[in-house]
């Protein structure tokens, strides 16, 4: 987001039909919330195609990307990785580090799906628990990305946008451009 | 939470099957974020089971309520309503006024599933937009929640749990009560 180092979110795990709608909105809840990029598992193409349909709608940049490789992705990031994991270390301890490391170089979240084998546990820099109760990776994304970000997220603006919604008291209004 | 006015979020709108996961994930965020109950539609049973079962295991206090009677719920609420919808004000805009509010009275959080009819609109004294870019009500739900109680329903502590995650660096760890 703006000029810091990018943060991708990286979906790990995704089982076709029955996780369309949460893999699509762990993409929504990435562009929304601030993140560069999400990388999909290469069988998640259907929810790739709606994140891709709200960017050229509401705007970017945002990326969305299918890979095959989920693990040597995060092996090979350059930068460091954090995995949100309800076993992790305390949100509220840790994204201060996070943060700190963020300004210099990129990060990658990884956020799980179906079973993260241990590997993962060990290739993250952070594990971190956005409470240590069982709820939904969506959520936990959700707070991580408005905590490192400190909010500055929600003032983000939108390039190339065909239509804008304009908050309001009641009601909805939406412009062009 | 604790010693202050009940908050309790109602998910408006379920299609069984389809929508069995985001209702769970709303409830199950509801839950670890802070709020006292939630109320699902009638047609939700399944959902309810699930978040009565990690209430059980995880700990409480924590309700699951069902209705027949979304509109009235709103209407009849005695207290203040949010809606969260991607129309509404800016949620830095306005938490502040709502944190305010329920110092002294109980709050109800509406999150949309179907189609909310223009009425919800009315009812609610706020309608609360986290982004005005689509993306997830869960996401939109915990968002809200962590900034209503600043971070405060991270350090909740739980009763009557069947067990208990203790955060970890790497790994899992899970002891009784």
């Amino acid at each position: 987001m703006n000029d810091t180092p990018e943060v991708a979110v990286l979906r790990y795990g995704h089982r076709p039909g029955r996780d369309d709608r949460m893999t699509t909105h762990v993409g929504l809840t990435a562009r929304a919330l601030g993140a560069d990029r999400v990388i999909f598992p290469d069988n998640a193409g259907q929810s790739q195609e709606t994140v891709e349909d709200i960017t050229e709608r509401f705007g970017g940049p945002f990326e969305v990307e299918l890979t095959g490789q989920l693990d040597a992705t995060i092996r090979e990031w350059e930068g460091s990785v954090v995995h949100l994991t309800m076993y992790g270390e305390r949100v509220q301890d840790v994204t201060g580090d996070v943060r700190e490391t963020h300004r210099e170089e990129a990060l990658l979240i990884v956020v799980g799906g179906e079973k993260v084998p241990f590997e993962v546990y060990e290739e993250a820099d952070w594990n971190v628990g956005v409470t240590n109760q069982p709820h939904s990776e969506v959520a936990g994304l959700a707070v991580f990305l408005d905590r490192l970000f400190e909010g500055s997220e929600l003032e983000r603006a939108w390039k190339d946008a065909d239509q804008r919604v304009i908050p309001q008291e009641r009601g909805k209004r939406v412009v062009d451009g």
